[in-house]
């Protein structure tokens, strides 16, 4: 027997409006994060790979970490990783503050829209947002995923 | 003398609305940028990560690549890499069609909105539109960027 | 309200022996993962990194992965990330058959032990078997790990 | 003439018990290797990755590498990367103390059983002891390998 | 209307002769990029990988950058990144002064030669110096490129 | 007792010029590793990591690695890990063949030259070759060290 399945693979039918989940000091964003970040999306801007540039001739205190890294890891953490879903979009997506390395991370999410897509699938709408160690939010977005039909 | 300063570090009043650039055959999607997505992330759903998996239980051919990686290496090559810019937020982020280990993407970018934001900053809005091998669409996003205002 | 308490921060007296999971077609080893395993581990061994050494000079097909990839892999996939729980120590680690790039993964773990360890903790021996594409076990490993007691 | 073969590639026969190496001051492992290895392994505990939830909800004094990823490197450093030897299995691996970003590791292996496995392969067994900067054994293992017998 | 012909897409005859740019600041060392470079190239040299080894038995203050590392960052920097080229080879490339992490790289190119090659292609030099964050020069280098001619 | 001190910490008086080594079928070149290049380098030129490009627009049959790739990837196999000895330079660096994804390394040195440098260090210089699978030299260099004098 399994506790597998019953965990990973949940049917749009199982998912319902206003169930949430809390994620506390999932994970803490490092140099090497940014450094891989940058290796693997090619964007090597010196807000984020130049401690001199971004101290110099930036409104911040050091370097920060790419926007859409923050993205990344709170979608990783945050999205049930559901065997039955796929991504489908993302809105409103804001970098409300920045994130040092050095910051933990505490994602949240909540389930605020659902319905039928087609015969297969239906969409539903998780709303992300992302806390600080000092609970400051420095990431929102809404995350749009297909979910299959029980068939 | 530097070609440098002219090149990637324009401010707010330099950009104007309608100015655009199309970044032909700019980079092939590969098994290892996937890998090293899943491992900045933290994100390995089977649909990326199983060719068992995404073969059998999805309706893809085999493995996709992560939606967010697509956006990530779209933003490095479409963004200008301008030092007095950095990003805000975005909308209307949708995974339009899949992308395949071996597609190769074609970002272009047009700027669809400018306007001033406080007293140091401009806010600009970068339409962003990715296709493939086959000049499919299989990306599009809103980003919007702030942008130092002239001294 | 959160779901995640519930599922990855089980104290010792919430797990039982006998219970079990299997992760179905989990994840496919590409040659991405023995380059990256490679590059953190240091292991540069020709019989992992060299086509041409691993066909002329070995019994194997090709090059294959390093066993200890697949420890990882499968502890990661198998191992409840159970936030009450750390890593003592493994025995009986076997690599049964070769992994080669592009076989796929179906780990299994089963709980066989379970003692009091010390006042604030309990040990627990989780039994790990890991079979390919095609059924074949390629490792087996009995992992023991630490467990808070509840308060 | 090459000093290669005679280093990197020795027979069954060539091995004896009790022969040794040590390795002083090979690696210091750092933030970066652990979030290699969670990229690489898909193992994103908190314990070794928060370093809010390693401080305040583990025993430890922060966050902690992964105990693998202190075997991988041993074995990497103290494993003589021989052509004539494959890995076979491990067994009592144990992490004896953790080991935090900025410690220096320092590896021996010693051979202690040798015996013909098969027509073309002998079986070796090497204890490998690992150490901190501060002398304390950090890590044990005893690591089976097949080795090629003379043709 | 593109803007990206004009700036990466430049022929040989359109590039002179002390034609000059620098990039202030543009990249901080860190410790993971060491432990990347490590990764990719399989150099796990002490100096690189211990601080114990490095503080102790050599000349320097602690673990220093691979001047391979310094060179590829130097190239990628400097090296306009121009569709019609492609590198020829280098010399007298010199590890001036070592970089340790944290530094903060400044790269400068100058073109210093240029000739025909054959029908199709003209060879270029580029003269690289890169200084750190006082204003030292830690790495020099000339880099011959091939530049496609105008059809 | 150790193995290690004879093999990997030779001091200058024991280097003689002359003595060589090869190294056959040492590592293959992988879409992974130019990945992974192009991660730490921040060099994403299209003739390296777009398949459409380097076919379409280049004189190649696809995209090729890294010529610094292979400068790293043989500097690594070929110098001796000799802990007494640091990098100073390279001279006649050439990238005499393109390496393409899934051709094999073989690397040579030789040291041809051997002077005194100062009281503590002297000076050898190694000639690296380094072959492909079909035997064709893709790559040479000249790599200057510097090898602590024996106290």
């Amino acid at each position: 027997m399994s506790d597998n399945s019953s965990r990973s693979a949940r049917y749009f039918e199982e998912l319902e409006v206003g169930e949430s989940a809390a994620f506390e000091n999932a994970r803490t964003i490092t140099g090497a994060d940014i450094a891989n970040f940058a290796g693997v999306s090619g964007d090597f801007h010196p807000i984020h790979m130049s401690s001199e540039f971004a101290r110099e001739e930036t409104q911040f205190d050091g370097r920060i970490a790419h926007g859409q890294l923050i993205s990344d890891v709170t979608e990783s953490i945050a999205a049930d990783e559901n065997r039955h879903a796929f991504s489908y979009g993302h809105d409103e997506t804001r970098f409300v503050k920045p994130v040092y390395p050095g910051d933990t991370l505490s994602p949240r999410r909540e389930l605020v829209e659902k319905e039928v897509y087609d015969e297969d699938y239906g969409r539903v709408v998780y709303e992300y947002e992302t806390t600080n160690q000092d609970g400051e939010v420095v990431f929102v977005d809404r995350h749009t995923m297909l979910v299959k039909r029980r068939p």
